[in-house]
């Protein structure tokens, strides 16, 4: 699936500062985005651009320059811009994780672009009007002012979950215990209790249900379960130390 | 739902470079999250902080500084450390939106507090023990050196997503075609189109269902259909100009 993010464009529109194109470039690869169209950059190459790409090399080696926003969008099957605020675009609305996965469907047919304005003016009206859908990024209405590679991180971010169904790494596993190895940890435990008399079989109250519980709930594994029989053993032969 | 965002702690472990400080609060603030704790920062405050934080000045008015992670996880029901690699923890691991998740089921109960590593190492084992969860932000396995900031960055849009039901500003809405508007509308279309001598009574082909279905595809609204009727009209009227 994840090979559907070849066919995505992050397209930046008159960057200002070089700095955020290679955040953007550091963005986009973290996810595995490889394809980064410049319209018009203020200034690029620029040492603050391999600055702050921070190795993500291969995204800037194929970043491609061109001078208008169309000539970006040359051959792409559909355009989402990208706009934090409201504004006079008619057209189709919606969250930006509802948008990457129509890009993805989208994707399967051919290229897709995702385009990002201008870190001071974000996307004017001539450009929303090459878009077909505009994507917006939930954000606090009273500091909407979302970094531009900070936009290009959690588009790509959504790009990878939705093509990868977010799958992470698992932690190590482990061997888990069986059902008669936790009933004899039990059992044991219990006579240990009862030895304390911390637990006294005329009373018992809540004190074992409140234990299966919690044990339940940490599902146990086979390690854990012997450590604890050791625990209570240890406990054991120390009573009968005191008591001797 | 968002006044469950009051309750999310964002604790930066020994951050190193100031900017990332700024870059996170701003991160925070877009999300409208407010409550960032460093621990044990190597340079706050600093003029960098403040350069990029871009204005996100009521996170940073507010930002506590503790020695030690544990001073900083004081009065909170659940810590979550957020770690890319996979590593020696044997506890629960979700995708970072899972736990977001998890995050704010307890925040209900109480504090919640989201625990980012040093921007080389990560957080350490020792950090990581104090966490009953590990989030990790499905990432290329290739080139998962996400920035700091960026990582605060995705947390907090996820957490803001999770809370507030993703909604986003809707397009201006303008008042759909009705009906039998659109039925007149074809209805003068196909005239038209005969008038032209591009649909053939005789020989209609599968023109008429084709531009339907466009238009359906479109959810015609009553300007556009006005629009659409009048170029209709017009071309009637030219064409009755040519023949006369």
């Amino acid at each position: 699936m994840t090979a559907l993010l070849d066919r995505i464009r992050i397209v930046l529109c008159a960057p200002s500062h070089p700095g955020n194109i290679g955040a953007s470039a550091r963005a986009m690869q973290t996810m595995g985005l490889s394809r980064l169209v410049l319209v018009a950059p203020q200034r690029f190459p620029h040492p603050d651009v391999d600055a702050l790409a921070a190795g993500a090399t291969s995204v800037l080696v194929g970043t491609r320059v061109e001078a208008t926003l169309d000539a970006a969008l040359a051959g792409a099957v559909l355009a989402i811009g990208l706009s934090a605020r409201p504004r006079e675009f008619a057209g189709d609305v919606r969250p930006v994780r509802a948008a990457v996965a129509e890009a993805l469907r989208y994707a399967s047919e051919g290229d897709v672009a995702l385009v990002f304005g201008n870190e001071m003016s974000g996307l004017s009206n001539s450009e929303l009007a090459l878009c077909q859908i505009v994507a917006t990024i939930p954000s606090n209405p009273e500091f909407a002012s979302l970094n531009l590679a900070a936009a290009v991180q959690i588009a790509a971010y959504e790009l990878r979950v939705a093509a990868s169904g977010g799958t992470v790494w698992r932690a190590p596993a482990f061997e888990p215990a069986t059902q008669d190895e936790i009933a004899q940890l039990f059992a044991h435990g219990e006579r240990a209790l009862i030895a304390l008399n911390f637990l006294r079989p005329s009373h018992p109250k809540r004190l074992l249900p409140r234990l299966r519980r919690l044990f339940a709930r940490a599902r146990l594994e086979k390690e854990e379960v012997n450590i604890l029989r050791g625990i209570v053993a240890r406990i054991e032969e120390r009573l009968g130390h005191v008591r001797r």
